[in-house]
This record gives structure tokens, C-alpha cells and sequence, in this order.
């Protein structure tokens, strides 16, 4: 039985709200449980320098944690004067994901800026924000064929991500801060909405672990990226 | 006629939402019409060093605003590498405002960190800020008397804090972003429970002004703590 | 009776030396007593780029203190690398008042920075730069015109700034650090020649103040800036 | 036909000779082709604050590029003031990896520090580090074992590590920078000498991959491992 | 004849005033024409923590220029967030030549931390700066002996520095900044006061130099420093 | 007897080995005894923006040192996020001395990066450096030569450079770390192959020093200079 009640293949309950940042081009604040994360999409009419003249438009992310969404305060990197490890670590995997599923050739030369911002964190928080930032991107996508910047969406398929884990001997889905802390194997998943792999990444936080291990991780994986896929397409009401 | 549609000494609605954030020792979303604030305590059982060994405490202050925020991105001060003169100036002025009201040598050898972190801008957010706070630093005490680390509450009286400015030749009280932007005159005030002063600014953002159209901000300014007065009451149970 | 001898509405001994740095286009050193500010602007043919095309100017200033200026020494800025927000803090303050009596499109798009920076300090470092810092602008347009830059000077009145204070229960003009250093209000006030108010701050360090005494802390001010006013314009010979 | 004219299954030339650093207690010069790292451990007789007094040890990692290791020089991060989210990435897999063969509690309260510098880059330089970093971390035990500091050595078994990828449609073995560039699926293993996975990593560059393609990459680092497991022992003489 | 009329072994009117800085425990303000140095000396009354307990004492120097003592404005290093390589340089220069007179065993666990900020530069910044900070030194060093902290004054001797260099073909002494900007070989002596040398350097902005004509430089600068020594003695009254 | 075994007035054996770095314009892998540099040049076919226009091109140089080059660990400069004073002024040291014997006007409006690295420190890191880099300079202008973006060799003679002290009272040639550690008298010569000089420094660390022996230093100099003139001609073949 885990803390929560769950079973090894069930999710905390996820939810997908739009429309929540007034400014943006396309919001949406995902939770995982008590995991919270508000994720903005914003359009920039050029792309970065290394870009220019290409045609295409390019995605990129930013990651950050309010001081206290952790358990004890964590310092404030701004006031640090840098970005950590773990974080710029974080906002690639984002944008790579994100990246992954899209034409960013229909895009135009432009580029949309993805911030998550983890307002309480509980376990999982770089999946939750690409579940989330997922749908924030399509809602400034959309925008703009309203706009009529663009004719078609660039999205090619929907992209989520989940994080298992081996707690004790027992695989699991979606581990919380708890299960997080005390797991041997912790393993994300980034997956697209056609079932393919966009991303894959397993440690062992104690004993190595077996390729049977590993496969039985990505099969909860994709239990948990199909209820995502599910919820992203109500919340985008498509 | 304002914008809004409020009238000279109409604040917008303000709202005090605690229990905000799981882990915080105290917490507040405080919303300013459009402008919100997350604003949290964390407690710390020890005050920095240069305050050791003097049988009293110490809060201080943290002001971010998350990139999408405002009606453009801003760039994140953590990738940057540095906080604005503006940011700093605002958590000097927020820690300043809530020390005023507090009796210090009640708190024990403890440091209590503020952290304000705007999730959507519209003109008012340090006051907003300062306004929040104050909820969350009291639920912060109210924890430590329930934990008995201390006896006494040692905030002596509410604070809070609003901003008014003349656009055109008309003083106005609680400034949107749309009004603050044209504004000739800005000023912020923040005003104890007992109507004292605890910290006055008034700029000239075009001509100079006069002292009897300072002091007539003064006044808008006290109809506007006074209603956040009561709603911290409300917000408190107290 | 005042630590220095001085009466409740009498400034320290205030002296405007100006032609006192050889290379920059106009330059006053500035004493309030012991505290002694170096003011310099230098002159830059092109505006900062988020201004250009306007056809207007640009005022900036920047403030430093040397290290031993001080009682006991403060650590270098730039050693320590960065500017704390005390110091962003003020220069930004300097840089507001001097663009409040200054016509910013009769400079042409050209900028003027101001440096301001403690050899000593006694009190009142801010309001002596910014007194301080209008002769050296004054002596700028001054050489402009000379240069044929500029038809007319684009300062349209003096602006001067004064701290008060309340010590005990005595509001002072003009305090030195030790007065200071146990005030119970503090306040800055920035004035311009034509009795206009440009900047005011007001900040409780102890117990808050009324509006009653606010008003006399200005009106101490007022008889400061005043005598200032007096000696630039004998310092400027106009 | 790969660019090198190794079939699928090949390894670049692996060569790891030690004793290369006169000062550090361990050393490996690690070459998979043209990509060269240098490798050190020093011992340094206290662990991080954060883990004193619990009777274990600690092994960090650092990573570097000299500049002109690159097909076109790339600044040197000294000089740019930060390490890239790339460098420090890199070094946290190290880090984690070779923990992760190694009894943390036979150490003592001692850190070991692992400096990894590319001086040639020809793709693959992290995997190359984390081969050639055991080699010289098993160094540093057996001199430690020498000064009778530890009794057994402390790691468990071998660990290494072998990036693969999909070029094309073919899935190849340890990619050099030619074959990188045009990857469509990028995946690093790191694999202990018992056979056991300690990190996984496979990422889309194109198109999503399927769980049978990379279990097809896994299949092929197996045969890389096993080769440099080989080496390591030849290099170690155990 | 050079643009200043001196001959070429002449100096520019050197002054030393003592006094300056009211805090200090040591202070001097040196000028070589129009070069001015504010060089004060605070004592700390503990060592940096790599010379504890070692029952010596340390000095160390800190330099800087005023943005606008230059020709042209210099941004200020606070501002930029680091000291160039020239100040490092310089200012490690300063610390080397006063302990080369100091008998650092003499002055206990204390140290004394020089800074010399340039207010005005018109060539040989450096070598006032080190010819001034000696005075402001030997003052802190009598302060101490008055306040009994030490018995003995520990400078061992004078210490002055000077630059000379080859303009055209000819050998000058003390540069000034017309001089120095076009000069072919650019060299700074640190001379004590018994004749000996502490520190010397030689450069060829242009065309290498010979040993002759280094020699000469060498005879040029051993008649500057024997006029600052004169004048140190006389500003100290020894 | 030095403890080494050599005499005073010889070198540690020196090597030159050329092509060491697959990508890099010109390479050398310079050996003085036990100290290693690896130098590369980098042919950047733009020059600095403030040197545009003027049809002359740029010398630069980098200097670093790997963190466990030296006897204890030194911490990683990118990791501490800045450069230290002692590598700013080598860095600066050897830009200065490539440059004296280069004719600028000849490269064309183009940048040379020189990247100094040192492997492994034991004394006279900066002296190897030099003369290492002037043989990966040579061979990137034969390169440049060969592509015929240049006629001729814009270098106009060797430059070579060797540490000297005196130790004890002994004068010695080349320090090695133990020796340089203990000396009283530190100097470094930098010396062109027509026997002129490029840049001399000479540091009292004890005892201040006489001009004749500093002659004495000099002489010792040219002996190792005219060694490395011989094997630098040897390495490149001319």
C-alpha cells in the first residue's frame, strides 16, 4: 500500500486549467497532486541570433521553484545569482520535449518562451510542468491562427511525462515526495501522444537495476501518459 | 471615470486567501483586482549572524515576479544572474514595513523569511505585497503559540499598504497598471492598524508636486487600509 | 542641544567646490559637514538604446562609496561584485530627481552620466549627491552650450534634497550619522527651486509618526534646501 | 559503411593509461578514438559539511573542456564566469555513476574529488570520462589501501559507460562527433561490471524512438562495456 | 623638451597630505601633477584565516579609479561585477611592495588592509599609489604604537615606486599620460629607502628594449624615489 | 647542489612537440622538466570590435591551469565563477609578449586566440607558456600561409621566456616549484631570438635586491632563452 492509497499503476489526480495567467499568450496551471506548477507560453516575434534567416522558429524553456514550494525553503537563485545545476538541467528536458512534437517550421521565424513555475511541489515537478507547458504551447498556437500568423499548428501530436520508480522492490507510477526520497530506481518518461519514445532516463539511486526493471517502469509509464493524453485533450477541448 | 469604472477613492477588489501553500509556515494569496501575490512565511530557528546572542529576532524579505507576469516577459532574474535595483528596493521596503509593527524581542532567537512572488502584475504589487504579508507572517505567529515556541503574538498592530497617484490633475487611489503608466504623480503609503505612519514615498514621474496634493493622497490612502484592515480581520478570524 | 552644537533648523556647514575633476565636463565637490561627495557628469554623444529616435536626451547616475569613507571600512562593490541595493537604491533616486527639473528634449539624443561617489561619510550622503550633482550637470549644459551643442540650458530650476529627522521626540534638519544612526523617523526630501517637491520618503525606524509630524520634518526641509539653493546658484554664478 | 569503416558493432580504439598526473593519487588518460580526457582523483581528508559526522565518505565530479578541444574553439567557461547547464550535467552523471559502484561507508570521512578535462573532443567525451574516472578512483584506493587509510578497497565492481544512437535507420556503437551531429536517437548507458544498469538515457533528437530500438542500442552497449570492463582490469593489472 | 617642460629626469610637484580621511586609522593623499591617489590604511584586528595562529600579521591593498578620473569615462567596476586584470594586478603590486619593508612578525595578528582609489589619473597611478599608501601605512602603524598595540614600528624603511619609460629614444622619468600612451618601452620601479630593490618591471609596448637602456631607466627612477623618500619623511615628520 | 642535481645555470630538459591537438590551427605540448602546458592557436577570422577597420589584426591569449595540475588541488576557476588575479596577469603576460614580436599589419584584420593550459605545475608554468605558444602561433601562420590568406610570416623572430631567482644567496637558472618556493628573489625574462628584450619582472619575496644581481639573473636568462630559441627552430623545422 503507498502513503497516498494508490495502487502501483494509478495516478494522483492530475488537472489541466487554462486561461490562468492574464498576459500570456496560453497558460495552464497543471497539478499532480499537490504538485503545482504554472506554465506560460510567450510569443517572440524573432528568433535567436544562431537562428536567423533559416525559416523556422525555434521553442525553448525556463524552469524555476518558488522559494518555498519545498518542504524547507530553498534559497532564491535569483538572489544566489545563479541558476542550479538540477534546474538548467530541468529547462532543456523541457524544451527538448516540447521541440520533439513540433514543426517549427510552421511556426515562422519566431520564438515562444516556456516558463514553470513550481508554486508547490510534492514529487515529479519537471514531468508535470511538460504535461502542462504542453498545453500552454497549443493554447499560444492557437492564438495565433486566430491571429492569423499561421495556418496550421505546428504540434504533430500531444507530448507528457510521467515519473516512475522502484520503491523497495515494487515498481510504481508517479511517485510523490515520499516515495521520491526512498526509491532505488527513479526513472522519467517523456512520451508522445502516437506512443512514441521522446525521452527516456532511469538512476539508480541505490543498486543498479535489470533491463526486465526498466521495462516494466516504461509499461506503468505509458499508463500514466495516456490518462495525461486523455486530460489534454479535454482541457484543450479538441 | 477610471478605466475600471471605480470611482477616485474606490479600491479595486481585494481578496485574502490563506493556506495557500502546504508547506509554509504561513501563507496568503493576496489579489489587488488583477494583481496577485503568493505571499509565504518560513520560519527559521535561527537569526543571521550578526543579530547572535541579542535575545531577539528577525524578518526579513524576498520580492520576485515570475517572467510572464507582466504584459511582456521579463527576463528572470535567477538566468540573469542579478536582482533589479527594483526588486531589492521592494523587499527592503516590505521587510522595513512588517519589522515596524512587530516587537522583535517576542520572537525568540528566530528568523522569519517573507517571500513575495507575483504570478500576474497590474500595477500596486509591492503594496499588494506588503498587504499579504502581514496575513501570512500572523498565521506564521499564530503556529508558533499553537507549537509553544512563543507566548505572545508579537505583531503589535495590522499593516498594510496602498498606492495613490494623480493622473492628469485627479488623485486617485489604488493605482491600476494602465493608470500607474500615465500617472504624474505616484506615492505609496504604508499605514498601521492604529493609523500611524509607517513608511510615506511620494515621486514626481513629471512636474513636481505640492504638499496639499501629497496630503490628499494621504487621505485616499487611508480610506484604502483601512477596508484592507478589516479584510485582514476577516482573513484572520481575529 | 544637537551633538554638533547645532540648533533644530540649521544645516552643517554646506560648500559646492566646483572645476575640481580635471577631465569630466562638469564636476562640484560637495560637503554637508564631514560628508564629502565627489559629483561628476560626463557627457556621451549617444542615449542608451532602448531611447533612441526620440530625440531626446537621457540623465543616469551612479553611486559608490570608497571603502574607508565610512567609520569602519566597507567592503568594496566591486571587489565583492555587485552593487548592493542600497546603492541602486540611491542612484536611482539621484537619477530621478535631476530628470525632474530637466527638460530631457533640449539635450538632444545624448546621455549624461553622473557619478557620484563618498570620500567621507557623516549622514546624508544621498542628499548631498543630489545637491551636489545638479551643479556638475549645471556646469555640463553649461559647456554644451558653450560648444554650441545645445542652444539653452535644459535645467529648468535648482533641486536640492535634505534628510530630516526625528530624534527623540525632536524633528532636526539635516543629521549627521550619529543622530542618525538613532532616529526614530527618517526622511529624505527632494525639492526644487521653485518649491515644487520632486521625491519625498519617510521611513518609521522605531515607533510610527503622524502626519503632524511629517509635516514639520518638511517643513525643516524646505528652510535646508532653501540655503542650498542659495549656494549653487553662487557656485554657478547665475 | 560508417565514416570510420567500423561495422555497427565496433568500438573506437579504447587505450586508458594511468600514472599520467604526477601530483594526483590517481590518474587515466582515457582515449576512445580522437576523443582524449584526463582524468584525476584527489583525496581530500574531510567530506562536505552537509555530511559530516555520519561516518561515510563522498565522490563528486567536475568537467571541463580546454577550449580548443573542439572543432571550433569554445569559450572557455573561466573566462565566461559560469559553467554551461550542459557542463554541469555532465559532471552530476559522473558523479552519480561512480557512486553508484561504490560502499560510500569504506571510506571515512573523506571526499574524493574527480576532475574530468577533455583535451580532444571527437563525440562521447562524458562516457569516456566516466570509463577513464574509475580507473583513476581505483587508484586512489589502492594508494589509499597502501597509507593503510582503508582496509578493502570500496568499490563494488566496474562501472562504464558508452553512448549509442540511430543514424539513419542503423543503430550504431559508440558515436563519434561526425555520427552525433546527425543522430536521430542519442542515448548514453552506463553499466556496472556485474552487468547491472546504474543510468540510462535516450533522447529524440528527430523523431520519437520505440522501445525496440532502444532496447536494440542497449544490446549493442553491452558489447562496448564489456570491452572497456576488459581494459579497465588490463589497465589496473587486476 | 616634453609637454609638461620638465626635463627628462625631473619629476612632476609631488605632495603627500596626511589627514585626509577621518575614519582612517592612516590616510594620504598623493598627487604626481595631476594624478591624485586617496590612499587610506584600516586596521583590522584579526589575520585572514590562512595566516591564523602563526603570530604575524598581513597587509593587503585594494585600488580602484573613480569612473570619470580618466580621460574619458571608465565604467565602474561595481557596476560591471568584477575588477579588471590591470586592477588585480595593481593592486597585488601594492601589497607586495609595503610587506617587502614590513617586518609583518612586528605587528601582531592584526592586518592592515590598504585602499588607494584614484581620483583623477594622468599617468603613474600605481606607483603614487604605492609611494602614498607607505604614509597612510606608517601613520596606522603610529596610531597602533600610541595605542600601545605594538611596541615598535615594524617598517623596516622607505618605499616608493616610480615609472620611467623611452619615448622616441629618449629615457624619461615619471610619465605622464601623454608620455606614457606613446612611449616605446614602459617599466615601474619599487625602490626602498636603503636603495635596494623590491620590485621592478620592464615592458616593450613597441620594439624590444635593451639591457643599457634598462639600465638607464633603472638610474632615471633611483632619482625619483630619492625625492619621494625626502617628501614621505617630511609629510611624517621623521 | 640544486635538488635536482643540475647546475645553476641549466634548464630542466625541454621538449617541444607539435600537432598535439587534431583541430586546433597550431599546437605545441611544451615540457620544462615536470611542468606541461598544452598551447593552442585559433584562427578567428574577425577581430575585436574596438580594433575594426584598422587592417591590422589581434593576438589574444587564455591561460589556465587543470585543477589537480598542482601539488594539492586547486579549485576549478569556472566552477568558482571567476578568474583569479595571478591568471588574468599571465593571460595578459603572454598576449604582450607573442605580440612584441609580431607584425600585426601582416595577419590581415584577424584574431589569434592563444589557449595556454597547463597539465601539470612544477614552477615556471607562465615561461613555458610563452614559449610553447610561439611555436603553436608559427605553425597557425604556416597554415595560413599554405591557405593563402597571408604572403609571408608575420612573425619577426623567436620570443622565449625563463623564471630565474636567486636562492639562498645562489643565483639560479629555470626554478622548478621547490626551488621558486623557498627563493628570495623571483624574476621572469622574456627575451626575442635577436637578443632584445621584451619584458623583464623581478620580485623581492624576502630581501630586497641589488641591481647587480639582478644582472646576474639576466645573464642566466639569455643562456635559457638561446636553449629554447634552438629547439623551438628545431620543432618547427626552419
Amino acid at each position: 500500500m503507498r502513503p497516498s492509497g494508490r495502487t502501483a499503476d494509478q495516478m494522483r489526480p492530475v488537472s489541466l486549467e487554462t486561461g490562468v495567467a492574464k498576459h500570456a499568450e496560453g497558460s495552464c496551471l497543471v497539478k499532480f497532486g499537490d504538485t503545482h506548477v504554472l506554465c506560460t507560453a510567450s510569443l517572440d516575434e524573432k528568433v535567436p541570433s544562431w537562428l536567423k534567416g533559416q525559416g523556422k522558429g525555434w521553442i525553448t524553456a525556463e524552469y524555476g521553484m518558488l522559494p518555498r514550494s519545498t518542504h524547507t525553503r530553498t534559497d532564491r537563485e535569483a538572489a544566489r545569482g545563479k541558476q542550479s545545476g538540477r534546474t538548467q538541467e530541468i529547462q532543456r528536458l523541457i524544451g527538448r520535449a516540447l521541440r520533439s512534437v513540433c514543426d517549427l517550421t510552421l511556426m515562422g521565424e519566431r520564438q515562444i518562451r516556456i516558463d514553470c513555475d513550481v508554486l508547490q511541489a510534492d514529487g515529479g515537478t519537471r514531468t508535470a510542468a511538460i504535461s502542462g507547458s504542453y498545453v500552454a504551447l497549443h493554447q499560444c498556437f492557437s492564438l495565433m491562427m486566430t491571429r492569423k500568423l499561421i495556418e496550421r499548428n505546428p504540434l504533430q501530436t500531444e507530448i507528457a511525462a510521467v515519473s516512475c520508480g522502484i520503491v523497495g522492490t515494487t515498481p510504481l507510477l508517479d511517485l510523490d515526495y515520499i516515495e521520491d526520497s526512498g526509491a532505488e530506481v527513479d526513472a522519467n518518461f517523456v512520451i508522445t501522444g502516437k506512443g512514441g519514445l521522446s525521452e527516456i532516463q532511469g538512476t539508480a539511486e541505490g543498486a543498479p537495476f535489470s533491463e526486465e526493471e526498466f521495462l516494466r517502469l516504461l509499461r506503468l509509464a505509458r499508463i500514466g501518459t495516456d490518462e495525461i493524453f486523455r486530460l489534454q485533450r479535454q482541457a484543450l477541448g479538441v
